[in-house]
């Protein structure tokens, strides 16, 4: 579906134009076109391949989707592939979007995807002496977003990381806990696979040699490269306490598990001393004066309750109870 | 045994042709070769290495088999070794596809695999303005399809992963999820030794000095890597969530050695109690009251059977039951 | 808020100036200006950005903080952004210093930090002959005296991490251990995310090109880069002895349960055995000869003292008690 | 003990000769020399030394002996060290085999190894197309010979890891598992330190700028860095399901300690309820009927053993036992 | 303190000389001037500055003490920072040797060490070929008797490694074990930290550019760096064999647990058996034929150990005993 077909002359909106007049725009000077498609079919795409000039191999990739981030050179025009993050129901929804960008046009395919750039769209048209850049600057512009987007995401990790160690070390829940450690580790490994290829593949359009189209825009680049820098040390350290975490949860789990044969030991020793006694004065013998004694069994009734007593104190001393 | 021997010209099929005719197909201008071998004899080897005039070392490879995937340059010759995998009751077989590439030849000699490679002739043929590049293509051909086939071998061993992350909270089959945890980690190695090593190797394909029989092809063979990329990033996903899911499991078995301690305290006591009591009214002094009462004996069950009952609800409040 | 406004001639202070003058003083050759702000208003940060030419990006950076630590060359000119690290209350108070530096200027913007920079001022100021090297040596002034100031910090942690070691051994708050650990780790990561993109950054500008405010100063940012990497080796050290501490507690514990569980057999064991006694004599038979022995009570008491004192002492020297 | 001492020329063997004739071969053209030592005195190294001008440095590593791995340039000759791996007692025995190589000169020192080399003696001879090469070929037999001795050795420890993980599951030898794991990764720690180095020497043997005696050699010494690339290979993925085996291994062991806890409380429970209910009939109330009845005895003996047997069939049931 | 002050000319000692006559001596061409000092005063150094010419941050770093190893270049001088390593009361005393070397001069600042370098300058004076290198030679030499002071102390850590192992599995001592292990780690640490950085520094000394004073001596810097690479692969060795040791040990912990379980397991069973049997020979019902047996209490007793002696050899057979 086609979303948007926009051409700009000087970092001014041109006019929408319909898909047919494409290579027309294209054949003029100072000119560019900015198409959006969303969850195309395969027919449109190939439109698309035919009007712009796209490589067989770059539509091939948009079209199966499901591509790890990169942005390819193919001649003079690049091919980018990024995740879109988008929670929905506690879990990661991982959307994509494709784009294509020459001297004078900017294709972005939307897939999966739920929020739209049109906020991209108007913030540029906003900012003509940077529109100016020509393609490139859309390229940053719609990079850019999806980036940024992807901040609250890491918050809300680290969030789930605060939580998780605020629950380990109150030691009741470990079952919940393992399993929120387990989540998370999958959650950060879903932004890691989004964040890293990507961070790579921007880091080559900051420095060194750049592609033409890029060119004037590389300290926009590298302000996404620092961006994605920023997340992909989050997301490290993230890992790095959440293996951490697992281990103490590990600890904790042991600790209370002494605790419990602990526990167990000392109510064992309370009920077995008065069972000890009752079991001596159960015996046969004839000889037993005690069996006699008026308070014999009042008093071995108290003994019992007097160790116990002493015996429940002792094990809440050494912390066993 | 031949399984194949074709000459081609400028991407058109001329003939099937008798091996003794290879050297004469070899002199024509814009003409290649391709012979396909299964399982070849030593003798069938040594005969291809006079006629293609290959180097003594790669043909002492592909005799030994058992290499390691890699890709070579002997002058102006590629030498490829490829690893197949093909799953067999619940392993992987591993197979072993190598690849002769010169000028104006393409000898590929398959090992212990059973898919053929009669799609790559196939497909091959149906686009001769491809073909036409020569057996730089053909090998990019080739390389692709063998790829290619590790990706459902990648979505099983992902299968795989979610149905033990799936088992491992429910906690009851500990020893059956450790086995399964291994297995996949078994599974994981033998793709990693097949990926990791041809990552490395079609990446020099597609970038910086390119060997002459895969000009023109580069942006080809940067597709092949970008694949192997995806494979790669996805065994290391699975093999980080692997890495978790084994300490989670030891955790959980933990968790659970706790809960049966728990479990086992209990029901001690549940039973303990009321022995204790019976020990008591079991002892023999005189002067018991209790032993006179009319209802003594029932008093005494009852209060066996209150006791226990309020204990069994405790536990099951405190969750040790 | 704006510290200090300065004007600088020949390493010289020439006077402080009021914000508006600045731009006459930047044209003046052989001459700097130094600026200082702390926590500023989004309106004082546009002004510096008008009155020295500051990129938009790098005071967008500067305007939103939580930046990762990172030195970017805009053109001839230099932004750093470096965190600050104060104890308080036993964590780790996050603060950031930015520093645009350009060959005739110095602007440094300090926010959530309580230490001042009076103290860079006052040796620069004693330093003329150093100070004459302009821009450069007092960005290299500010950076060195953040450093050194990660010094004390890094102490604290291996302070922590040798009373960790400590009660690691004594066994009794293996709880605490846990969780002074835990701290431990949290900690270091904080110090980690300063310290590791700093090293990085710092690293550029005394090797290989150099920016060009930087020249003359690379001794003294290699003096920078080697602080920097003693304290990035101890963090590294710390954290390795971290991870075999947190594996050696686990031992602890586990070794602590297995005490436990061998005091508890033997108290169980002590406990046993005169309750088996005391039921033997508790049988009704008729034919137990000791029932009708004179001295069959006490001789039994003493039979069942005897036997625990004898166990008593036996579980002592296996070291089971 | 100088084992050899032979000249060759254009490939093929022209005498053995007494070492004191070494420098008068050396002086004719397209000649070189090749001797063989093994554990030799410090004297005959130096004797060698003077011979060939061999470097101080080298010839004293050589008469020390225990050197890493390397492959090091003296001017135009080469020093290399290699270690020889040789199971013994079923422990790896670890000898060193020192090669001087200059441009007409080959130097093998052999110490601690029993496997001599006549058999690359013997194969070079029989390829004198190959010998022409020269020294270098000669240097690239003796370091092919060595490395394709690690195989079997590789093999057997691959067997050692299949026999572990074979008897991890099993489950009742728990101690010994843990005794083969360890000594598993010793012998993998004592083929890494020989095969790590060793790869990456070679390495600098077959690409970039080659020392000149290995020229014309390159394709055969990147055959070599290909079997040293697939040992390595081999001991990671060893190293790496090690790793996962002491892992799966102590979650066994914890399986088991359930699994023991389970069948300790499934039997407990089995003793005490018959316990239990002897205590109860044990009290002596005056008032209970159930003495009085004729089948009072057995038909308690038959509850109890009823209620075992149920009890017994439930723990099977729920498997705790 | 100054322990020597020497003036060299041609490889030969010419005088010792008073510290006021440095400078003369340096004005001398083929002379260069060897001082070494211990422990120093921060005037003594400041003289030395000036007598040299040293650069104002390297004497600081070598007053201030506690750098981390290093190499680096001041203009045509070097400045060095090398650890000593002093077994103490078991543990690792670390001393600071710092080495300025220029032209014509050699500085060494001895710090916390005991162990003097009298041995250097005897056996460089028996070498005057070789000390005619000049002042690069002298701080090889130095580099090489620190270095080789390492190996000892490495293969002490080697056989605390091997008590270790031997101790591990002999399972009796594992408290001593873990602590061992942990006071291990540590000394790897310090050694790791001596020796890491200082093999990345004196590796820029034997290959590539090469600072001017090392130049004739980059052979000698390289068996350095060997040296230094053997004793950090021991290291790393060392400290994977200890990773796997600690594990090891929790393994064997976790496995005396399930042994101490099974023990006492089996005692109990040994234990309640005969209890049981007591208690239903304590009930009360009138009609238990066996009370009236002549035979009842001996062959109940008869049957109790009876059944105890099963148990034990039934237990000893499953090995729980």
């Amino acid at each position: 579906m086609i979303v948007n077909c926009v051409a700009y002359e000087e970092g001014r909106k041109l006019a929408d134009i319909p898909k047919e007049d494409i290579s027309e725009y294209l054949k003029r000077p100072n000119c560019f076109v900015w198409v959006a498609l969303k969850d195309p079919e395969p027919a449109e795409l190939d439109e698309m391949r035919d009007e712009f000039g796209l490589h067989q191999l770059a539509v091939d990739d948009a079209r199966k989707g499901h591509q790890r981030p990169k942005i390819e050179e193919y001649g003079d025009s690049l091919f980018a592939v990024i995740h879109t993050l988008e929670p929905k129901d506690g879990e990661l929804n991982i959307g994509e979007v494709d784009i294509f960008v020459g001297p004078n046009y900017v294709l972005s395919v939307r897939s999966h995807s739920e929020k739209s750039f049109t906020s991209v769209r108007a913030r540029s048209e906003r900012e003509p002496h940077l529109l100016k850049y020509g393609a490139g600057y859309v390229f940053y512009a719609l990079v850019d977003t999806i980036v940024d987007r992807y901040f609250p995401i890491i918050d809300e990790l680290e969030t789930e990381l605060e939580a998780i160690e605020g629950s380990i070390f109150n030691n009741n829940t470990p079952r919940s806990n393992i399993k929120a450690i387990y989540a998370l580790k999958q959650k950060l490994m879903t932004v890691k696979h989004a964040v890293d290829p990507l961070l790579e593949a921007t880091g080559r359009l900051s420095g060194g040699r750049v592609p033409q189209v890029c060119e004037g825009t590389q300290a926009y680049f590298r302000d996404i490269t620092d961006h994605l820098q920023r997340i992909h040390g989050t997301i490290e350290g993230i890992r790095d306490m959440q293996t951490t975490a697992i281990q103490v949860n590990l600890g904790m789990i042991n600790l209370n598990e002494t605790e419990v044969t602990k526990k167990l030991a000392a109510w064992a020793a309370i009920i077995a001393i008065p069972t000890l006694i009752a079991g001596i004065y159960g015996m046969n013998f004839k000889n037993m004066p005690e069996y006699d004694f008026a308070y014999g069994y009042p008093v071995a009734l108290v003994a019992m309750i007097g160790i116990d007593v002493l015996l429940y104190f002792w094990f809440k001393k050494i912390r066993w109870l």
